[in-house]
């Protein structure tokens, strides 16, 4: 395995040797150990001092289900501290079979002006990868689905690709880095944390991969492996949640539209009530009905990525059964609907493909809109006012610039007060208020307020792995650090995050997630192991935060949520700071 | 002497009697002391928990010379951290000689349309100040030049004011608080950190003071207060900077322009030079001699505030002998000329008039619209298109928004990467890289880059104070300490801060500051005191930023200055970290 090195400036590039530090780390431990290791904390984010890194996991690239994951990380221009953003992708696996361990890009070039394509492929007669530069500049200032296909025109069916859309060439603070699902789709994402602009501030448009007659993924202990691996799919065919015409495989991640509005922790209108009373026009299970009216026939979704049996991937259709977009996640749901106020499915699939076309990450996009709503730049429920503002993001007009900064900024800009953000990071589809032990998260991870770092929405809201009251602040601190250590870890094995549900209720699907970690690696680790690494994975990523200027003072919570009361359980935010502070203290 | 406090959520007043840990306290002193006691550290500036300060320094209304200076306090809204900001007006002398100790601004009220006018008069029949509300909502929106005349005309002649502009109305991250000058123009400025908006926040337009019949200023020991008096005068007569018909009395401020062009210090074309080609043009020498063209006489200085007897604020008059606008100060004159690659002193007179009608600081101003001119929004050099980004500011377009938000938040918004800003607040008129002293205090002061708060200036440049070598890191930890603790005296004393000029140099004029405040106080402080007093003050200002976030990191210069070589000197910011932090462990 190699670490590729790719330095923009002068569009060098260097195979490494996988130092022996970085052994038996991916994905997000990977990312986050170089960003620590090679980021100066305060590199301007857009500045030739910063790089972007990708890592896949552990087990990416392999037959294990699920796992076609690669972690990006770097120095988030949206927060300015460290950032993994993880997302599943057939680059994913491309990346991970061709033996490349990471991929580190670096530098930026004199001239802003030329964008590059970079292309890799196998080498057969080398026996490594081949690198090679294309000029993309053809392909900038353009929708994504219209750029997309072109790639597949040029280079080949069988490619995938990572990119960035045009708020990563404005350099926005909410770009994410787009992928290619497996319908070649440019709608998976990398979207948190404004990465797609560090691809973009070095001038890289696409990274493209042809993975043909790439080697694949080397596995030590065979049988160790395909045990696990067995022990994984049981798990997640068992599973309530993740089995096949379970909640995810029928109503996606939407499925928690529902749920979320019944406990009262919806977020809606800027986080001003924890319930929407267009909840159920916008739910997963709404989104299920209109396909099967408008296709005459029951819907079920499909995989994101090679490999996946849980296959959350929805698609919305339209009267005349064409695809308005694929696909619409719980986050963007709310983020575009709920949270703007808007009940209209067929607005938010519309305002899903605008970010996925425009290359924007759709919470941070949705909490934008809302608090550009809450200014009267447009009203709330406004769809089209809303679709028309993200028109003015794709078109970089000096409003399209307020927005793609992102919440925090946007809401600076435009007078407002109630900003619903950690660490410069919006906060997602859940309310802090209503679901106490998810606002520990956000306020206390080291990625901004982020649900996937610390999902103790798990045992609050759904009941898997374990019962929590929602209202209460008992034990969160505990609660938090657990999810936070295990999702680090899970974010480094390759697995999709939605492989806690089973494997938290099962205790061998656990146990199959360690098993496939040690017959790929080799190693000996245990349960005990899973949280000993994840915790020293957060250690390094607080690490680079405090170099990087971050206090406790960041641990905390938007003021206005201590003071406003959230209908309709009426309560605030009142986890005290101890508890906030304990989080890392006791790590 | 009382503190009176008024609570804007419900209009309500109180007058405190003055706490005993008060009781020495003034000015600077005092507003950052109550900022520190009452607000809390993670408070939202343009929230209900921030407080607006004002207190007079401890001569301010005594017949003490170029003393009529106050400070206002408060979260600054620009950077997050601490702020006092100090300026000189009638206004005032008018808060002191009411006997008003310090004047408390707090909560805000729900309704947001009305603003409110504050009237303060003296009721000799209760023996103490009289506070009347008044509806200013018709004030809002407009020109504080079409506004200003209507206060003097609807409550007399001799009141005085502070208030805000349409940005602090907005809520602009530069909005500054403005008072009147001797001549009733609205051309006096708390400019830096946004503090306007802090008042725009709490729905207040106007603190109109009528002063008739007021007490004025209790001193304790006659005697010696006169005595310190004499020699204050004596110094500030004699030396060569301060004295009738010296450089501040013939050039004003703008004397520097030259004098930093010289040097090689003056930041240029959004700091990517030190030098620059039409210094001469826009220099002090250059308006004196414009006037002298236009007028056809000599035309020295006037003060801006009763009792100075420095008077180095110009007035720049047109072709038809018309004033354009008074003063163009250096900073001003440097910020919206030369850093904009603008040569044309007329232009820079229109622009200094905008921002005071539209209540902007200059510095903050000039340096975001050289950060637009990078981004290539307009050109550098292009007076017109500059003057038109002013308007757009005051009509409060999104454009508008974007530069009101001030240089690092534009920055960010129109993709610029070289953002010439300290915790979040832009740089003055001194290159860090040319004059190593005053980077030292842009990155280790409290209050955000900013030259007034150690004006190393003095001994690096003009030989005051000593002798100091501007291109070397030499002592210039020790340097920057001693000039920051001794201003925060200076500030606290009620002495605008050109004192220090011939106070420096001339150790009667030292002592007679002591005497000064002594007299007023009855207190036995010596030059140690100042030092032990000054210091203090920053250790509390200190103690609120970090409880607010700030750490080391924030102490630092922008990445850019640490890469790019200055010319002519071709030299970077290489004072290393160590010498950046001695500045306050040693304190």
């Amino acid at each position: 395995m190699w670490i590729l090195r790719i330095n923009m400036t002068d569009r060098s590039v260097k195979f490494e040797d996988v130092p022996e530090k970085y052994k038996y780390l991916a994905g997000r431990g990977l990312t986050s150990q170089i960003v620590y290791d090679e980021v100066p904390p305060l590199a301007h984010p857009l500045g030739p001092s910063n790089k972007l890194i990708f890592a896949t996991g552990i087990v990416t690239g392999t037959s294990a289900p699920t796992s076609a994951r690669v972690s990006a990380g770097g120095k988030s221009p949206l927060t300015g501290g460290i950032k993994e953003s993880n997302a599943g992708s057939p680059w994913a696996h491309d990346l991970a079979v061709m033996r490349i361990k990471a991929l580190i890009l670096e530098g930026l070039p004199e001239d802003k002006k030329t964008f590059w394509g970079i292309h890799l492929s196998w080498d057969a007669d080398a026996g490594k990868p081949k690198v090679d530069f294309f000029d993309a500049t053809e392909y900038t200032g353009k929708d994504l689905y219209e750029v997309a296909p072109k790639l597949f025109e040029r280079f080949g069916d069988r490619i995938s690709f990572a990119g960035c859309g045009v708020s990563g060439e404005y350099g926005y603070g909410n770009a994410g880095i787009v992928y290619n699902d497996l319908a070649k789709r440019p709608s998976r994402y990398s979207g948190r944390g404004g990465l797609g602009s560090v691809m973009g501030s070095k001038r890289v448009k696409f990274i493209v991969i042809d993975a043909k007659g790439a080697p694949g993924v080397e596995i030590v202990d065979k049988a160790l492996f395909d045990e696990g691996r067995k022990k994984m799919i049981d798990a997640i065919r068992s599973h309530d949640i993740t089995k096949p015409k379970g909640g995810l495989n029928s109503f996606g991640t939407a499925v928690l539209v529902n749920i979320l509005n019944e406990a009262g922790g919806l977020p809606t209108r800027n986080f001003s009530s924890g319930r929407f009373e267009g909840a159920a026009k916008i739910a997963g299970e709404a989104i299920f009905e209109t396909n099967k009216q408008r296709l005459g026939k029951d819907l079920y979704n499909h995989a994101c990525s090679p490999g996946c049996i849980i296959q959350c991937s929805n698609t919305l259709y339209d009267e005349n059964g064409k695809e308005i977009t694929s696909c619409v996640e719980y986050e963007s749901d709310w983020a575009l609907g709920a949270n703007c106020g808007i009940d209209d499915l067929d607005a938010i699939g519309e305002m899903v493909q605008l970010c996925n076309a425009y290359g924007l990450d759709t919470i941070e996009t949705g909490c934008t809109i809302a608090v550009a709503m809450e200014a009267g730049v447009i009203p709330f429920g406004d769809a089209k006012g809303a679709i028309q503002l993200l028109h003015e993001m794709g078109k970089g007009t000096h409003l399209g610039r307020i927005l793609g900064a992102g919440t925090e900024t946007a809401g600076k800009v435009l007078g407002v007060t109630r900003i619903p953000a950690v660490k410069g990071q919006s906060m997602p589809a859940y309310e802090p208020r209503a679901v106490k032990g998810i606002g520990v998260t956000y306020a206390t991870t080291t990625m901004g307020a982020d649900h996937t770092a610390g999902y103790t929405i798990a045992p609050e809201i759904l009941s898997v792995g374990g019962k929590a009251d929602p209202l209460s602040n008992e034990g969160k601190a505990a609660l938090s650090r657990a999810f936070q250590a295990t999702t680090a870890f899970i974010d480094s094995s390759g697995h999709c995050l939605f492989i806690a549900f089973p494997i938290l209720d099962i205790a061998s699907g656990y146990q199959g997630m360690i098993d496939e970690c040690n017959g790929v690696l080799g190693t000996k680790w245990t349960a005990d192991d899973v949280l000993r690494i994840g915790s020293e994975i957060l250690k390094v990523e607080r690490a680079f935060n405090e170099a990087a200027g971050f206090t406790k003072a960041h641990d905390r919570m938007p003021e206005f949520m201590k003071r406003e009361p959230l209908p309709p359980h009426n309560q605030v935010f009142d986890v005290p700071d101890e508890v906030l502070d304990a989080v890392y203290a006791e790590l």
